[in-house]
């Protein structure tokens, strides 16, 4: 086996939790990694928490004068923090394109910074899409990956209603198509692709629904003329508890295609949050989320739990190791 | 405490696996119960079956000359199957009424045999509403219970976009209201009413969806004035989460508003069929059915599992005794 590149982690806006989450990972993490984002502001962190700290492990993404040093104020969203929370994923993304890092984990950005500081994308998904190729973005679907479950949304943050509208053969074949790339650029070994239903018991036949017959049925079986071992639509309350009491291995061997937000995110976080991660496919690199925002109402007050941060690498870190097992 | 009246069960349709799991459950239920249907077919079965039989805990619901006998075969539902599901079901609704039961655990039945014998009700839960009342059905809901979860529907049997379409201030404040009679009707005490969002984030102020602030949140407040502890909408995907941790009572004391049948069903199947059961609020007695259908691809094979029959009594029978403690 060789010597795995570190994971690179963004330190997420200045303003919210990134920043101390980022330092705490920092003194105690196991699994190597590089976080990128203000060397002063996470020097600054890591002493008045009073933990060790080495520049080494730091990669500075924007130089900071004293002035704009004084300027950050923790709660406070401004220009000069989305600036500083973007100049982090702008150039990590560059250390992931050029293969020197395995894996991006992001820390929580503000949408109001960088609402102010004129960036126009509604999520950090379509920014990294936009990074990774700023000429033709690359379709991206969010995963969610557990011990239990490997879920594929079809839609993230859409109303439910439009969720439903939006629904059509050729975006659920891109779904399933993206889910299939994703796995064997990762070699992660996927054995069978559930397709979830969108009514009751599956649409019954058509009396409850007919996107199953007239969207997901077709769609299964262009993804089936592309040697993709898929089945469904099975009805979805039944489904997610049959692959929770199979799935033994990580990362699962299974995959369920879902729907709308809620369809997996109801049973994925079922457990709890510290189980799992959620992953952005479609990239040209492997990335990574924590499940939570910027924090603001406990910003600076130095009690923000590293946890769900150092479990996301922990999990990434797995991921990565167990895809290696394929190719040593 | 006074000795409680038994729980009444519904042979359901005769070609499917009823009668089998009714004879097994007499055969070794330790709770007093009375299984309505017909007395030759369930003697019938218990022989073949070669179980221990006794007729006094059954009321025969339907008179079957030979002929008629010999004419019922298993996985061939018909018109004489319904008719025999149906006396069943009209006389135990009968005695649920004349109060000499305590509840009503119905077992399945089958839309085809329904259809055949011309009763057009869609489904079992709206032939209750109409045998409890034929000038005026009440209004009900299904209820999810189990030791984690006591969670109101606020439709069904509809398509996803139809459940969609349907909410409105009017029958989700039905939903609360209903639950609300119905637990003070069995003296179930419930602490909070939890309102769950129908969009990702609850709509995140407007962002992803309308329903929060259009429907949901006027409907909380009118329930509030009528001094109903409720909150909300929560965001599903963590509101079910957090509700399955903090639970630790039955039934529970919190319950949620879910607003389509998999909202619902998803979290609540997630840890298996048996710890649970589904509930109708709304009727003039306390009712239970098996959460399974007729399995016509096992029926008369002696196969068929009495444990959700079983199951569904036990948690019936425990939650009219958790409901007794409060006034005696």
């Amino acid at each position: 086996m060789t010597l795995k590149s570190p994971i690179a982690v963004t330190m997420g806006d200045p303003t919210g939790i990134g920043p101390e989450i980022a330092v705490k990972v920092l003194a105690s993490n196991d699994v190597p990694i590089i976080v990128y984002g203000s060397l002063k502001i996470l020097e600054m962190t890591a002493k008045n928490l009073g933990l060790e700290f080495s520049s080494e492990k730091v990669v500075n993404t924007i130089d900071l004068s004293s002035d704009q040093l004084n300027e950050i104020k923790y709660s406070m969203p401004s220009k000069l923090s989305g600036k500083i929370a973007y100049s982090a994923i702008e150039s990590a993304v560059d250390g992931c394109l050029n293969n020197n890092l395995s894996a991006l984990v992001t820390g929580p950005i503000s949408k109001v910074a960088f609402n102010l500081a004129g960036y126009k994308w509604p999520g950090h998904t379509e920014l990294l899409a936009y990074l990774s190729n700023k000429q033709e973005p690359p379709k991206i679907r969010m995963l969610l990956l557990s011990d239990k479950f490997l879920i594929v949304l079809n839609s993230i943050h859409l109303s439910l209603k439009d969720a439903i509208l939006q629904i059509n053969v050729s975006n659920v074949l891109d779904t399933i198509n993206i889910v299939n790339e994703w796995a064997a650029k990762n070699k992660i070994d996927i054995k069978n692709f559930w397709m979830a239903a969108l009514n009751p018991h599956s649409g019954e036949s058509g009396l409850l629904g007919s996107e199953e017959k007239n969207i997901l049925e077709p769609a299964i079986k262009l993804a089936k003329l592309n040697n993709i071992p898929i089945s469904g639509p099975w009805p979805a309350d039944t489904l997610f508890m049959k692959m929770k009491a199979s799935t033994n291995c990580f990362p699962p061997k299974d995959v369920i295609i879902s729907l709308y937000h809620d369809q997996g995110l109801i049973p994925f976080k079922l457990d709890g949050l510290n189980n799992g991660v959620n992953l952005t496919a479609g990239l040209p690199f492997l990335r990574t989320s924590v499940d939570h925002g910027t924090a603001f109402d406990i910003a600076g007050k130095g009690i923000a739990s590293a946890t769900p941060l150092k479990n996301a690498i922990l999990i990434t870190n797995k991921l990565i190791n167990s895809a290696s097992t394929y190719d040593e």
